[in-house]
Formats: structure tokens, sequence, C-alpha cells
């Protein structure tokens, strides 16, 4: 069952763009147990465009087209598709009333040029007769081609509510691929690789896939089998290998984000959370409260930029910064217990470091990071040395401060600093 | 000048990963003057990837190839190019003698899986022979033939340094194109569509896109041509109509954040800014602080997630949160005056709003914002109904707000809410 995708759009072949459909699309095709030969990506041009529809028209079973179906006169997938598939286009009134229905529904004004959307290759199917987006389906010999949207929420909802149930009415899987991803942090990819080559016999059932998610790296397994009970079985059974081997740097499985992951773990253990940010600036607070309910275990987060700041809110003694430096583990120590003892909470959280690129010195160079933690009379503290730009210093220092929390409440050990 | 870009990688045909190096070569193939034809993502298969190559190798002038370069037995684009092309795999001792220094040098262990990496096509020429990545070139009839590591980093260093010079040593652009960005925020996307319909006349000589870049927008301005002064004159006047359509909602041109607008603004009146964030949880603290030098103007940032934070840290009575709620305009003005107060800052920033998916309430369904700005002695505030998942509400109120910042310091009047 040959599958490929076909991305439509000008500044997706220009660099201003960067493709999201595609993407979408193939993750949807394999967890149908398809898999995607070949994802192209073209501008709204006639000669290209024309060739590669034919060109799929001739060799695929399934086909996923996105991208230039709306009223603009840039729009131009239709046209092109009507000429190269050798299906005129028509006038179809019922998709007209539709879309005017829309329109007053939506409280929209109409807007002539709209009416280029009722006219479709003739054959074509629309593929949500009563929602709002565009959107049809051709069969042309022995392929099936989907046009959806270019907008990627209308693609996906298109994709999941009713292009993915097609496609499963019009063929039987023979196996089907199961996956399941690990997230890992805190090694390196050389590190991953060498644990992997251990687990060389395995590989005829399972495959193994591992890939960098920054900073983060993720780990994939697939399992293709007709028995769900047996795929399930298999999988189970790398998985388990792999957290044995992997350890306490095996953060999640699916795709669980680390502040997810750390939001469970103080709800379950009933425990609260501040946070003192100064080179992650709010990232950690940010990412914290990006989960819903974070509101339960998160009180408040100090991002102390200034040492002003940190003296004045958090109770760092100017003595120490001046002695020691903002960026150093007495002033981190003061920090983490600062946040805790001024937000009344179970655990303080705190950094301080350089993100550069400017800021360094030959003992502090730019990505050096400190890390306290303050939970009842004790607190904890280290310190890192990132590589990377001002951004992924931040991601970095964010991840670990996380990671941090994620160790203690599970009784593991700190990634050692240096 | 047919160009084109193949992209290599299971996890990019599968879902799993997004692809950043076809997009990042297109936008560098543009600027030589060189429109890219196609972009091919395809899995490390043995018949589709040598079926692309040899058609690739068949029509195009220029080809980009990245992925699957690396030591590991899953990279196999070497093997397939040697033979879909037919050069067969040819030992290069001063290759492997390099791999070995480099080893050495960067303190890594030896491995003999690295030998592989020094058996190439016959006829390929290393990229970068005094650096640490792989990489070679290949000319095969009219084709020029660039394979390039899949690793981003490694893959842009080495087509900005060694193949965009290496493209334009062997052709001469008739005409360049070149554009120019502008960013917008605080318009929809028909309402820009709408104000370009006045621009039609233009279309021929200048050529304008637009697409979403939430929660802004981006137009871009592109004009072809021989004469640099010329092109040059032709995207001033464009910028300068589109300026003039679209007023202050056109916050930057180029790829300028708006947080580095605010950021210069800042900078060029002397004033410093504090923010109390409860919905956007550390999101607007983070976004200042990714622009280095940021410590100049931003004193502290306050994430007030519990009300008990928002009356200790900023002053709020807890009447006005029982009257009013810790969602409203009472709230938020009481917030931005006291987060300038505490942090003793020229400007105080605030935001307070429900971010969802749940907390809504009739008065005050999921999306309902309010922004507080204080400056001197006033206060400024609005609120918005944003739409969209939790991820969406916390970027536009970060935006809105920021973008308060730099209406407030340019003279412009701040969007309204509702």
């Amino acid at each position: 069952m040959l599958t490929e995708i076909i991305v439509i759009g000008n500044e997706l072949v220009s660099g201003k763009t960067r493709d999201l459909n595609g993407w979408y699309a193939s993750g949807c095709l394999l967890s149908c147990g398809l898999e995607v030969n070949e994802i192209t990506t073209v501008g709204d041009n006639y000669d290209t465009l024309s060739a590669v529809l034919r060109r799929a028209v001739e060799r695929s079973h399934f086909i996923i087209v996105t991208g230039g179906l709306g009223p603009t006169e840039d729009d131009l997938t239709t046209q092109i598709a009507a000429k190269a598939l050798g299906r005129p286009l028509s006038f179809d009134q019922t998709v007209l009333d539709h879309i005017r229905e829309g329109t007053k529904r939506l409280g929209l004004t109409w807007s002539p040029s709209l009416e280029k959307l009722a006219w479709l290759p003739r054959g074509a199917k629309i593929l949500d007769p009563h929602g709002h987006t565009c959107g049809y389906s051709l069969s042309k010999e022995d392929a099936q081609v989907y046009f959806l949207p270019g907008v990627p929420e209308q693609m996906r909802e298109l994709m999941d509510r009713v292009v993915v149930p097609d496609i499963l009415r019009r063929y039987t899987p023979v196996t089907v691929p199961r996956h399941r991803v690990l997230e890992v942090y805190g090694l390196s990819e050389s590190q991953i690789v060498d644990v992997f080559k251990g687990l060389k016999d395995d590989r005829k059932k399972v495959m193994f896939g591992f890939y960098p998610f920054f900073p983060e790296h993720r780990i994939t397994i697939t399992v293709r089998g007709k028995d769900e009970t047996e795929i399930e079985r298999q999988l189970t059974g790398a998985e388990d290998k792999i957290r044995n081997l992997l350890g306490s740097y095996v953060f999640a499985s699916g795709d669980k984000t680390m502040e997810a992951v750390v939001g469970e773990l103080l709800r379950e253990q009933e425990m609260t959370l501040s946070v003192a940010e100064s080179c992650t600036g709010g990232l950690i607070g940010h990412r914290l409260t990006s989960i819903s309910g974070s509101s339960l275990y998160f009180e408040r987060g100090l991002i102390v930029y200034s040492n002003r700041s940190k003296v004045e809110m958090l109770g760092v003694s100017q003595q120490t910064i001046d002695s020691y430096g903002a960026v150093s583990d007495q002033t981190v120590r003061e920090m983490a217990a600062g946040v805790k003892k001024t937000a009344k909470t179970d655990m303080g959280l705190a950094v301080t470091g350089i993100a550069g690129p400017s800021g360094g010195t030959e003992d502090k160079p730019v990505g050096t990071v400190f890390i306290g933690l303050s939970v009842h009379t004790k607190v904890f503290s280290g310190h890192y040395r990132f590589s990377g730009d001002r951004d992924k210093v931040k991601l970095n220092a964010a991840e670990m401060a996380l990671d941090w929390v994620r160790r203690y409440l599970n009784g593991y050990p700190f990634i050692p600093g240096i």
C-alpha cells in the first residue's frame, strides 16, 4: 500500500514557514499501519504540482494533499488538480448553499470570492458536508486522494475525524505497527547509543529509534504484528529493558512533558512549590503553569533579575552577593531558602547562571548555572556548564531545575554537575 | 536552474520529528536567487531513496541532500547514493586520518564504526576538510549534489560557510529575488487580506505573501531584478505603502521579536520595567529575558499565581479580590501599580486572566484576560477575550501585554479590548 503526502505552499519552499501538515499526516498514516513513502513539498506552481500529482496517482494508493484550497487568488490546488487529473471543474450548488449558510451562522460577511470554493473537480466528494472547512476526496484509478486545507487546525480536524476513518474503511492493515516513546533527560546521544549496543539481538522483532528533542532525547520502540496482545507484550518487554538500562534518566513515556511529570508528583505528594529564577527569567514558571490545575501546587514565582530584587524579595544577603557573586553556590542556596520561606511552600527551587552571550568570566564561563532546592530544613545545590546559545542555556537550565524536583520527589539522586 | 532538496530520515516520515533542514536549505537557496522546485522527504529506504536521487540528478542542477551520514547502522545515505549514482564506495585515508585527529582533539574515544565515514562515493569531495562534520559534494552529469549531515547545527554551518559560496561560484544569478518581512500583531488574516485588495496594481513588479505566525502575522514583500538599487527602491516603496495602510499594527521588519522591539524602546528611553504575571505564568519574563542585555531595563518579575501572593507581594487588597475577583479590572490595576511600586521601576505591567480549560464563568469565559500598565501616576487597563487552548491564550496574553508597552512608548493607542 504505497502512501504519500503532498504539501503545497510557496512559503514552505522558500524558508518562510516550517511545515506542520506533512509531519502531522505522516503520524496519522503510520498509526493506520501505513508507512509513508515520500512527503513532497512544492510551491503553488502549475507545472511542478501537476507532475507531482500525476506521479502520485500513478504509483500510490493513498495520497494526502494539503494547502491551496482557500478563496484567495494564490490558492490554485483545485484548478491544477482538475487539469492534471483530467477532472474538469464543475459547480456544486449544495456546496455553495452550505458555504453561504456557514458564513451567516458565523456572522461573517459574504464575499463573492467564496463562490470559487463551490467549483470542484468532477467526482469530488466534500469531506465535511456539515462543517465549515473545505476539503474533498477523489478516486482516480487505484488511488484515493484527499485534498485538505493548509490551515493546521482545520487540516488536523479533518484528518482525525474524517480521513483516518475513511482510510481504515477502505483497507484492513495486515500488520499494524504500534509504538511507544520514552523520554530521556541528562544523557548525550552517544551515551544512549552505547547503551543500545547491548540490545542488538532484539532488533529483529522490535525496532528502536532515537532522536534528539532538545534538551531531551526521545526513544521510540516499534513493534509490528497482527495480534494486539502479543504486540503489547513485546512493547512492554522492550520498555522494561530500556528502563532497566537507563534508570532514572527516563522521565516519562508517551508525550508527557517534564513539567507534567513534576506536576503529578507534587499533586500526589501534596507538596507545594515556589520558584526563584534569575537566568531562566520566568521559563520555569511558564512551563509549570502550562499545566492546567497547576495552581494547586505552584504558589508563586519570582523572576529576580536584578541583585536588588534578590536581596529585597528573597532575603539574599548583600554580603553574599558581594563576596561570591550573584552566580554562585552561596547565592543560589539563599535564593532557594528565601523563596520557600517567603512563599510558605514545601519546596523552594532557585536558578542563577550566565545565559550569555556576554557576562562570562574565566571562572564562570557562559553556560554556568547553579541550581538550589530547599526542602524541609535542607538545601541542596549543584552547578552545571551548559553549551549552546542563550536560548539553549535557558532551556537546559529550566529542564535541569525541573528534573531536580522530579528526582527529589522520586528519591532519585540528582544528575551530578561539575 | 532547477533546484531541489532531499531530506532523509525515518523519524521525518513517521510523525516523530518535524523537519528543520529542508526549511533552512530552501531559505538559503532562495537567497542565492534559486527557487526550490521540490522538497522531498523520505525514510532510510533503499528503493525510495535510490529513485528519488536518480530522478533528482536527471532533472535538477543543484541538489541538497541532508541526513543519514552518521556512523550508526541506520545511516545509509552514502551507500545508497554510491549504488544509485553508479559511484562505488572508495576508501580515503586522508579522511580517516582527519577523523582520528578530530576525535583525539575533542577528547572523544575512537570507535571502529567511525571508519565507515572514510568510505565515500568515487569522486566525492569532502566539504569541510578541516572541520569535524561529515558532508561531501558530487558532480554527476549537469547536477551538483551536496550531501550534508542531518544534525541541524552541523547542516546549517556547512550550508552557510561552504555550500552557499560554492553554489554562487558555479552560477551567476540572472535576477535575484530580495525580500523583506513585516511583522504584524493585532489584525486577523482576513483584515489583512482586505487591506491588500487595494494593492493589486503593484503585484506585477512586487509579490506579496502573508502567513500566520501565531499570534502574529508575517507579510513578505518580494522583488526580483538585476539592479540592487532599483530592487531596494521598490522594496522600500512597498514597505512604506503597507506601513501606511496598517499603521501601528506593524511592529517590526526583519525577524525581530516583539520582546526585542520593546527592549530597544526601553533602552532608548531609559525606562525600566517590572512585570506581575498571573495567567501568563512567567512567559512575559521569559520573553523579555531572552534578549541579551535585558537586565538593563528588566528589573524583576512576579509570578503571582495564588491570591495570597497577589496580596503579599503586590499589595493588592484582599477586599478587591473578594469583591471583584482575581480576574478583574480592579485587581489588574492594583497589580500593575503594586509591582511598579515594589520594584521601583518606571513602568509596571500586569496580566491576569483565565487560560483554561477550566475556571471560566458566564461573565468571564475562558480566554478573558485583563492587562494593566502603570506609568508615572497613571494606570491604564483593558481586557480581551482570546480564543484557543491554554497555550494560545497564554501566548496571546503575553504578546498583547508586550504590545501595550510598545504602544505606550511609541505614543500609539492600545488595541481596543472588549
